[in-house]
C-alpha cells in the first residue's frame, strides 16, 4: 500500500505549486523578467509568539511539507491556468521547467521551538525560494500548532491517561487530512479519523453513536447488539437518556452477561453533563457490580484546562477523546508563523518597523541549543551560520541584558533535509516524532510547561549575530530613511 | 479544463469514504450484522449556535459535499486498510458494492439559516445515511462558518469597498484548497489563492511582498521595477522601511514617472502601523501630488471589527486584505453543527437530555421561511413534512411563547439536491451563490445582522411539530427512564 499512502501524503500532486498566494508569482515573474531570479536567497521561517500563551511550540508538518514540496512542478494544466490569468509566455515556459532545488534546513519533526528563531531555513535561487513560501506556511503554521495544542493535552493529562483525536467533523474542512498526525506527534495516542490512520499509519479508534443506540427500540437491545459485534472491544455510550438511571446500568447488565459468556466490556462512555460528578458515580455502580476492569472514557468539549480540572477532582477517566478545541486548536486557531527574506547574495537583508519584535534578524544563521549539566534546555542562541562556540548571548531586543554561556554543551537544531531536489533525511512515522517531542518536553525544565503564565524560555543572538543585525539596522536606516546614526 | 476541475472539487476522491470517523464504519458493520442496514433512517444536519454572537449563518458546501457524495465507494486500497484493521470480511464485500443513494434535501448555497431547524436531510437505508456523517459534518460546518465571517466582513465594509480574502498561509492547512469559495460565497470579492481560484472559478489577485522589496537594494528601483513589469495593475506595499517617509514618497515618484509614460498606478499597501492615521496622512500625499486616483488597501489582522472602526473613523480605505481572522474565523473557529437521526421506519426518534435545548426534534421536516408584506423574512416554521399553511408557530423550548403566522407568505427552505446518487439541481457557481447570499441578506431585517447582541431571529415549531417532538419525548421517556407523565 506504499504507493498509495505516498500519494494521499500530498493530496495537492503536482496542482502544489499553485497552492500559493498569487503574489508569489506575480514576483516570481518579476524576477524573472528583471533578471533577478538567479540571485542567491535566505528565507527564514519563524514566529514571534507562542499559541495558547504556552511556552513553546512543538515543530510538525515537515513530513507533509517535504511531500509537497518533492512534487513541486507546474503541469501543463497549471500553465493554461496561469496563462489565463495573464501571466507572461516567456514566464511560463521558464515554470515548466521549474523544479524545486533549494536547500532547506529544519530541525526534527517533534522538536521544541520557540519564538524569534529560524525554524525552518530555504537557500536557493531567489526564485524558487520564494514561490514556496505560501504552501510552506499553510503546512508548518498548521500542523504545528496541533501538535502543540496535543502537547498541552497530554501535559494535562499525564502519560498514564489515553487522549484521542475524535475531531474530524469539526476540523477546519480538508485540514481533516493531515491534522490527526499532528496531533499525535503532539501526544495524542490515537485517532477516531479513518483516513489519518490510512495517510499515517497511525492507530485508529472508535465505538458508536447517539444514532446507533437510538435507531433500536431500547438502549439495552442496543447495548447487547453491540457487544455482540464487537465482544473484543466493546465501549458502550452511556448518556444517551440517562447516564445513571439508564445508561450505566444498562451497561452493567451487558457487562455482567458479557462476563458470563467469558467476555470482558472494555469501557464506558461520558459525553454530557458534570464529567467529574458522572464518573465518580459511574465508576461507584460499576464497582459494585464487580466491574471494576471497566474503563470510563469522557468527551464533550474538553480542552487542557477541563482535562486538568476533571483530574484534579480525582474524577476516576481512563480516556479523553477531544474534539473541537483540540483540532482547530480553539483559543488560539493560527500559529503567526512568518518567512522572511533575511540574505540576498552577500547581502543581509531586512525589513525596518516602528516595532523593534517585528524587525527580522538577517544573514545565514543557526540555532544552538544549550544544554547544562543534567541534560535539561537552558536556551537556544541564534548564531551567524558556522559560528560554533559563543561565550555570551545577547537578549535581541534589550540591549541591557546578556549572560554568559560559556561552559554550556550545545546542539546545532537547524539540519539539511532536502537539496538538489532531493530529501536528505529519513522521514521519521509519526510515532518516532511523537517519541522524540516526548524526550525533548522531559528536559525542558517545568516552569516553560505550565498554562499560566509560563516561564519565557531564553532565546537570545550570539555577539556576531547581533552585530550583524545592528550593523545591517544601520545601514538600511541610513540607505532608505537618509539617517545617519 | 472542466474535467480537472471536477477533480480538484474532492481533492479525497475514491478515499472520501474513509474520510470518517471509525465509529461510523464500526457502527456500519453492526447494523450489517444485525441486519438493521437497511431499515429507513432520516438524520438532520442542523446547529445549536451562531458563530462569533452573530444572528445568522451563510450555508455554503453543499457543492463540495455533492461532489464528495457522487465520488463515494470503497475501492481496493481502501477496503484492504479496513480489512487490516479488522473488519469483517461479508461487511467489507457490501462496502465494495456501496454506492450512496439516499434522497438528500438542502437549501440552496448563500442561504440564511438559523439555529435548531434542520438544514440538511438525509433519508435512506440506515448505514448509508449513517457512514456520510462525518464528511457532511465536516464540509457544511467549515464551508458555511467561512462564509458567515465573510459576510460579516462585508457587512462591515459596506458594498462599495473590495474585500480579499489574503489568508492561505494561515488557513488550516489543506483547508486552504476550499475556503476561498466560501469566503467569496459569504462576500469576498476575490482572493490570493491561485489554487481556489483554479479549483472554483473565482478570481485572484496579489501584487508583491516585503520580500520583493528588500530583494533591491533601495525601494525606489523595487518600485520602478515592479512597475515596469506590470503597468497595468500596480500595486505598491509601502511599509517595508517607512511609509510616510519611505514608501509613499517613493510610490509618489513612481506614480508620477508611471503618469510620464500614460500609464497608472493602481495603488499602494498598508500592512502595518496605525491605518487609520496612516491612511489619512497618504492620502492626503497622494492627493497633493495629483494622484487622487491611486487607491489605499490595507492589511494586517483585519476582522469585521477593525474594519467597521476603520470605517467610522472615515479612513479613505478601498480596498482590506483579510487573512488569518477570516480563514480561521480567528474569535470562533467551529460551527457546532450537528447531525441527529431523527427516524427510523416509522419511528420518530430523539435523544434525551437534562438540558431541553440539546434534545433533537424528531420525524420528517420541512422549514418554511415566512414572508412579510414588503418581502422581509419574519422567522421560520419548522413543520411535519408535507404540512404547507400553519396558522401558529410555538417556541420550540418555552411553552408560553407562540404566534399567530396566518397571512404570511412561506417558501420552503430544503429542496431534494441528490437522489438515487444523482444530483438533481444545478450546481451554482461561487459567484452566483454569492449573489443569492445578497439578495437573501438584504431581505433580513438589521437587527438580525448587527454585531453586538443581534436580535434572535424566530424559529418555531408548528402545532403538528410541537406534538409530534412532545409525543415522542413522552414515548422515549416512559421506555427508558420507566417515566410515566
Amino acid at each position: 500500500m506504499t504507493d498509495l499512502i505516498q500519494t494521499v501524503k500530498n493530496p495537492l500532486g503536482a496542482l502544489g505549486s499553485i497552492y500559493t498566494d498569487q503574489y508569489e508569482l506575480t514576483m516570481a515573474q518579476g524576477y524573472f523578467k528583471s533578471g533577478k531570479y538567479e540571485q542567491q536567497a535566505c528565507f527564514d521561517y519563524f514566529f514571534r509568539k507562542v499559541p495558547c500563551d504556552g511556552g513553546y511550540v512543538v515543530f510538525s508538518g515537515l513530513d507533509t511539507l517535504l511531500e509537497v514540496l518533492s512534487d513541486l512542478c507546474f503541469d501543463d494544466e497549471a500553465i493554461a491556468y496561469l496563462a489565463e490569468q495573464g501571466f507572461a509566455n516567456d514566464f511560463l515556459e521558464h515554470l515548466r521547467a521549474f523544479r524545486f532545488e533549494a536547500e532547506v534546513l529544519a530541525p526534527r519533526e517533534g522538536e521544541l521551538v520557540f519564538p524569534f528563531e529560524p525554524v525552518v531555513r530555504v537557500r536557493g535561487g531567489l526564485l524558487e525560494a520564494q514561490i514556496v513560501e505560501s504552501a510552506l506556511l499553510n503546512v508548518l503554521n498548521f500542523e504545528s500548532l496541533i501538535a502543540t495544542k496535543a502537547s498541552r493535552l497530554r501535559e494535562a493529562a499525564g502519560p498514564d491517561k489515553k487522549v484521542i483525536d475524535f475531531g474530524l467533523r469539526r476540523a477546519q474542512g480538508f485540514a481533516g487530512m493531515q491534522l490527526s498526525r499532528a496531533a499525535v506527534v503532539g501526544g495524542c495516542d490515537s485517532t477516531s479519523n479513518v483516513f489519518a490512520g490510512y495517510r499515517d499509519g497511525i492507530p485508529i479508534t472508535g465505538t458508536q453513536a447517539h444514532s446507533w443506540i437510538q435507531s433500536f427500540d431500547t438502549e439495552l437491545e442496543a447495548f447487547r447488539t453491540y457487544a455482540d459485534a464487537f465482544p473484543e472491544k466493546c465501549i458502550l455510550l452511556v448518556d444517551t437518556y440517562d447516564t445513571l438511571e439508564s445508561g450505566v446500568p444498562n451497561a452493567i447488565t451487558v457487562g455482567k452477561e458479557m462476563e458470563e459468556r467469558g467476555e470482558r466490556l472494555d469501557g464506558i462512555r461520558l459525553d454530557s453533563g458534570d464529567l467529574a460528578w458522572l464518573a465518580k458515580r459511574a465508576r461507584k455502580m460499576l464497582d459494585d457490580a464487580g466491574l471494576d476492569y471497566v474503563k470510563i472514557a469522557a468527551s464533550n468539549q474538553l480542552d487542557e484546562h477541563v482535562i486538568k480540572s476533571l483530574l484534579d477532582q480525582d474524577a476516576p477517566i481512563d480516556a479523553f477523546g477531544v474534539g473541537t478545541r483540540l483540532v482547530t486548536s480553539y483559543d488560539c486557531p493560527a500559529l503567526d508563523g512568518v518567512y522572511k527574506l533575511s540574505q540576498v547574495d552577500d547581502k543581509p537583508r531586512l525589513k525596518l518597523s516602528e516595532s523593534r519584535v517585528k524587525v527580522n534578524f538577517p544573514g545565514h544563521k543557526q540555532v544552538l541549543r544549550l544544554i547544562d549539566e543534567q541534560g535539561m534546555f537552558y536556551g537556544d542562541c541564534v548564531v551567524v551560520d558556522g559560528q560554533t562556540e559563543p561565550d555570551h548571548m545577547h537578549h535581541p531586543f534589550d540591549d541591557d541584558k546578556h549572560v554568559a554561556i560559556e561552559g554550556f554543551d550545545n546542539e546545532t537544531l537547524l539540519r539539511p533535509v532536502m537539496n538538489d531536489g532531493e530529501v536528505l533525511v529519513d522521514r521519521p512515522s509519526a510515532h518516532d516524532a511523537a517519541a522524540y517531542a516526548q524526550e525533548r518536553l522531559d528536559r525542558l525544565p517545568g516552569e516553560h510547561k505550565r498554562f499560566q503564565n509560563p516561564h519565557v524560555y531564553k532565546v537570545g543572538l550570539s555577539e556576531q549575530m547581533r552585530d550583524l543585525r545592528d550593523r545591517t539596522l544601520q545601514t538600511a536606516r541610513k540607505t532608505h530613511l537618509n539617517e545617519d546614526r
